[in-house]
């Protein structure tokens, strides 16, 4: 898709929508003897979804897996929506935008693997991280040149917040 | 080997054995300091065996070391037959193919290193990875394009899965 | 800028201030089940800051989280100066400087991200790792050619040693 | 050093020594809240240090710091000789040839950084892993392809067993 086409999806959007492992992480799941989860988030994606909030924007989350980990990182960041366990991610994708009221034309998606396409269809942007699988890429508005735990949310949050024209006074507010 | 002889070696396949150090993970063993092993595990994989299920193929993981993080993780992903502690491999292999009620050709390794050897040189279809030892690459039918633990057991299971006709009914069903 | 105004600014420095996440880390924040967070901090980077004291210089971090897995890496490593959990950045760089008695021509201070630029701009050397947002390189007289976690401070305390003659004698230390 | 003074020293050596962080892993130290040290080994440097032993070799570890998760590691292994939290490494140098009853062209010893190099000057074999710093890399007879944690050791232990015969019957033995 070409670069004009994506900046006016971007410009409409209103909520960043993401999967977990993959794309908040680099896929990697850590699994301790006893059994507990362990998750490893990117600082730079962290600060991210805090100056998608400062732009005015909603932020959420739709995980297959359950994780506290991530329930906490997602809560530290003050993320909008939190959906874990959900097998059928569409239920958790139609809840969330009857609850924000906005419209599928009015969110990103940013996914990895196939459980994520029946959201990227929907989503009025859909990106697949770089190592992402082939039929995500395939079927992605937008592929970040980040792969996922590597700074793809970041890619992303700054893609939306320069089509909305609200990057530069962020970037500003720390030099002042 | 060329392509038309991996593709007809890996439509016969019913059951993909597994190494785990260097196979399922990137050969990376965390110890902590009370002795406790840590592995991390590729969500990717994960779904990859999953699809191998759906696609009525068995799973299997014969492992040198032993540990409780992967026995959560094989649980989790309904792997079928999980053998650990096995210094040899070749009893774990043939009490397998005994109770599968398979042949060797019907068997698919992945290894990584010179202790799967014994398995591999049985096996219909022998693979590596990419950062397998040279003695194990030079011995496979075919050397993945991805690391351990970096989606080399995702590639292996489309690879068969497109070779049984199987693949795109599966990702079609994301997409209904 | 050219090598020599960086030799120059190099050669004033009495204090190496760091962040923390992203640069004396990869930025990888791991979190476990019980919340707690657990760093990475590279082994090459430690006795580098062991040689900046033993080349006479001084230490500090700033960081915006708190952690008690840096306070005892800090502690281990006999770092000067340690600032957790501070939001805004300058009160903690403005006191690190009168404690410590010196200007800010005499600071060097690297960075990788936004909350860093208040800083640098304030710094007699300003430092981004390689793989620092795009805002925090333009901005740095000096871009390590190391990536955060990965030697990036290694990096700079021999630029700095360097400038100020000293290195040569350190590593001879282990040659006598 | 070109390939046959090499292979010469490598004929030689009846005990591989070497440094822990950096070389053993890839220089990362995990530090927990509770102040716990994680670290991270590669399997198939594992292996390589069981076919050492099995080729009638010796293997110790010289660490400037204190793990237990070394020391664990170090057991399972079967690693002939372990030194920890030896800021000299000079003196376990030579307890350990005292012990062993050998001398130093005996000895091949691989490290990274600035207090490897007391130890590389003595050596029969100094080698250096493919990511150490300057110093150590222009002082030793053979610098790794692999970086450290990813294979370095194995690498070593290949070349020492080819010098002196011994690897194709090891891993002949594993296709018997």
């Amino acid at each position: 898709m070409d670069e004009s086409a994506i900046h006016e999806r971007a410009a409409r959007i209103k909520l960043l929508l993401m999967d977990c492992d993959g794309v908040l992480t680099d896929g990697r799941i850590w699994i301790l003897e006893n059994g507990e989860d362990q998750k490893a988030f990117h600082t730079r994606d962290g600060l991210g979804i805090d100056l998608l909030h400062r732009g005015g924007l909603m932020s959420g989350i739709i995980s297959g897996r359950t994780s506290s980990a991530l329930e906490r990182r997602a809560q530290s960041l003050g993320v909008s929506y939190l959906w874990q366990g959900r097998d059928d991610k569409r239920q958790a994708f139609a809840d969330t935008l009857a609850q924000a009221q906005i419209t599928p034309e009015e969110v990103a998606f940013i996914g990895d693997d196939l459980t994520d396409l029946p959201l990227m269809v929907q989503s009025g942007l859909a990106i697949a991280v770089a190592d992402a699988v082939a039929e995500v890429r395939e079927r992605a508005h937008y592929v970040t040149e980040a792969n996922g735990g590597d700074g793809a949310v970041r890619e992303v949050v700054e893609l939306i917040l320069k089509a909305q024209n609200r990057w530069d006074e962020l970037v500003n507010s720390y030099l002042a």
